[in-house]
């Protein structure tokens, strides 16, 4: 059932109007522009979205999970048909590889089973029941329950470094349908045409599935208008965001500046500092390189997760310096998500190496239009004494900040907050350093041991967030099952009789779910 | 151990400084001051206060929850040891009676044991584990486990209308403290002896059991200097307020405007509509009308739970009206907590009734410096059209709105967020207004059949949190177990060995907790 690519959003079940030209998507790797014209969103049609999301709630929030799982379970299965389509454009849209497409499809398919899975199991509810004792004195007891309850529309703002997995139907999507949420995605000026194949597909299955109208629409749109129009939007109920700090606390203002202000779960930036122990450098820096010089460059270093920041021992990890130098020196050039992130990218570059504190350890030869890895070093009193060393450089440069180890737990307190911070030790000498990893701990959303920080495993205890400005709520993530969270609300039920309460708050629980039954854990 | 009140604030295990008088209390039943003499914290006491919590926290955050549980006890021991000196000084501070005195020191004593009890039994760290798979393709599964840890230092604000149970040593300092977060309260100006009487309290427990200094403080403060330098302070990560909707959405914007923004959970305002349906009031109508009397004023109508707003179907509930008149007609009058509170109250009150479409129905006499209950009617149409009769007056006024029962619900979804809605209905005709229900649902945190809104359970299943403008964060709940995730973030370990974990997190699962391993809830 392929149809042309129309270049007009998707507003409930109908297509937007052709009146605000966008142009046509841009391909990276030429700088050329290719294929059909996009159009924005207008204001009519921003609000006609969000009023079908309005009246979709109630209707979608009512379905039973196995309802929502099997629609969860169709756009997985529409997605899957269309993957040689996005393995076609996708490439040409972002500069990312085939074979990142079809795996970004994988996952993103397998983020929408992973949350049906969940909602079908029900457990993920957190029912509780405190059943009443009437005689209690001095007052009786009444029967309570409470369980997790979808907040309202969504709206999720694509991701430029993530066109499936956090964009349209990624996991931010993925969430909050599963949640109860109906969802109004904005897509990303870098890949309109992958928006629209994954937004189509997600129509149909809502269609298919008989899901009220409005529990998804696509919205197209230049500039940040219709981003902002969205998140302004009374009916909007809360916000997800994978992108630039700028872009994420934009969004966080004015979310705060709304008369009834609303959640933002905006994932921004990291530089997600790795420490090198003195004993695993001495027994391993060259396999310790090869790892970090692969993550740095995974995805031409486009991960929030990236590996911005390495703490090297004095003393120690000259043979990891000499690889990971000569790696870089060698390193081939790659395309960027767009022109603006590879002219950021080779600012945020030029700008350090310009600082006289920090030396070049080696960069590959600059390319017109690709970025290329870089390796720059710093004292630790540098380091510390300035703070544009601790900023992101979003792409394949890394900071090696050289001192004493027994300083690393101070100046990592220090730190901003971090989706991911890595530590490689040797078994002897990971309890000799419980202090840094406690001080880790305090700054990062996970800790990594003897790995490297990118690859972000998708189960039920990742934590893909951190504390400000790593993500704007460090008590949330955006990957795994603890992601439906952030959608939802506890409502309690006092004094209702069985016929009137949700099924997973009965007596009988018909469900046979997880529930904490007069503190009790019990199914 | 008695020692007479000093006045001054307590940071950490030291007294501040008497050079910023506030005066002495004031007795709200006679307008007069009395005892002694109150000191604000300095700007130095406030630093001070936050350079203690900001070095106690990794110190307290890294004991076991046996621990912290054995402080919160001695803590609740400590304030049993008070009650004699609370249930004196707290009436002429607050204007409540002594045996409210007596009954919320129980129930501050109970929470914090409440939560002694669920960080001793630990299951509440929702801790995950998958294990790794090395031999998965394409690529190996690793090792990821995840668990609830706290934020860092929290500042807790008094509440006027909950001296104990909402202050010092009230619900959002017993879970934070539960948390593993050390706290610093801010007194509250209508009473700062009870303050103080339970903060040594706080102070005694935390020496006693060997606490790290700056584990608590608590700081007077005139004004909003104390308690704004306190939420812009870069160590306070969280904010616990309960008061007024003017004062929470002033933290809320202090904190939102920090270089790095932090939650604000915010208990503000609400008016609690009370849905009662025609069988019902046509079975019990006057029943109905003496629960919602004492309901209504219940600690002079000086609760967040009040029942601030009742909807009447046409043609039913006359003798519910006849009845409810007569009681306010009778009702007396009362002290109410300070004369800013009374104050505007009476101007709440003569504001509604100056409304042209208002009708009194009921008032008892006036009596100067004193509250007494007002009961006042409008049409569905008309409450619809005013916005000034949404609001909450705080004290012992109910206003009734007489409408079509089939046309409550859309102006029940219409109403903004509160915490509690309350329905009336037989057994017969509550499955006829699901409806209506529902939509109650998506405005409350908790809803109420046949039952009064005041009196809010301490269990595991209370939700006292609800949408938009009741809380600054309807995701959450300040009564109840559930209170502690206020203050904590899901944090997850990658790779680690076993005797690097938190013992929650170690496969022979030490503590015995509940978990999720492998995506299956086990022991």
């Amino acid at each position: 059932m392929t149809t042309p690519l129309q270049g007009t959003s998707l507003i409930g079940f109908s297509r937007g109007g052709k009146t605000k030209s966008l142009g046509p998507a841009t391909n990276p790797a030429s700088g050329e522009t290719f294929g059909i014209e996009y159009f924005g969103a207008s204001e009519a049609e921003v609000e006609q979205a969000a009023r079908l999301a309005g009246e979709a709630f109630p209707v979608y929030s009512a379905l039973p999970g196995s309802d929502r799982a099997g629609f969860l379970r169709r756009i997985a299965d529409e997605i899957e048909a269309a993957v040689e389509r996005i393995a076609e454009l996708g490439p040409l849209e972002t500069g990312l590889p085939e074979a990142r497409m079809r795996g970004e499809t994988g996952r993103t398919t397998g983020q929408l089973r992973m949350f049906a899975d969940l909602i079908e199991e029900g457990s993920w509810v957190d029912a509780r029941i405190d059943h009443a004792q009437p005689e209690r004195q001095p007052l009786p007891k009444p029967d309570l329950r409470s369980m997790k309850r979808p907040l309202g529309p969504v709206a999720v703002f694509c991701a430029s470094n993530f066109p499936l997995a956090f964009s349209v139907a990624g996991g931010d999507t993925a969430s909050a349908l599963a949640a109860g949420c109906p969802v109004i995605a904005k897509a990303h000026s870098s890949h309109p045409g992958i928006a629209e194949i994954v937004g189509e597909c997600v129509v149909r299955a809502a269609r298919d599935c008989g899901m009220p109208e409005g529990v998804f629409s696509l919205l197209h749109g230049g500039g940040r208008d219709v981003g902002m129009a969205l998140v302004g939007h009374p009916v909007i109920q809360a916000v997800g965001f994978t992108g630039s700090r700028s872009g994420g606390t934009a969004l966080m203002e004015a979310a705060a500046k709304r008369p009834q202000p609303i959640p933002v779960h905006a994932e921004m930036s990291a530089v997600n500092p790795v420490v090198l122990l003195p004993a695993a450098l001495d027994e391993r820096g060259e396999a310790i390189a090869d790892g970090l010089f692969g993550s740095l460059t995974l995805g031409a270093g486009q991960f929030c997760t990236n590996p911005g920041l390495v703490f090297l021992p004095d003393g120690h990890g000259e043979a990891f310096l000499a690889k990971l130098s000569e790696l870089v020196a060698a390193g081939s050039s790659a395309v960027m998500l767009n022109a603006g992130i590879c002219d950021a990218f080779k600012q945020a570059t030029a700008a350090i190496a310009a600082i006289d504190e920090v030396k070049t350890l080696a960069a590959a030869p600059d390319e017109a239009g690709r970025c290329t890895p870089s390796l720059f070093s710093v004292s630790l009193a540098d380091f510390v004494a300035n703070p544009a060393l601790h900023a992101e450089m979003f792409g394949p440069a890394t900071l090696v900040v050289r001192g004493k180890t027994e300083e690393f737990a101070e100046v990592i307190a220090g730190l901003e907050g971090q989706l991911v911070g890595t530590i490689h030790a040797t078994d002897a000498e990971l309890p000799e350093h419980a202090g840094l990893v406690a001080a880790l701990e305090k700054r990062v959303g996970r800790l990594v041991l003897n790995g490297f920080p990118t690859g972000v495993e998708v189960c039920p205890s990742m934590v893909h967030g951190g504390p400000w400005p790593s993500t704007s709520d460090g008590r949330s993530t955006s990957v795994g099952t603890l992601a439906i969270d952030r959608f939802c609300r506890q409502v309690a039920w006092q004094g209702f009789p069985a016929a009137a309460l949700p099924e997973e708050l009965r007596d009988d629980n018909p469900r046979g779910i997880m529930r904490l039954v007069d503190g009790v854990h019990t199914r």
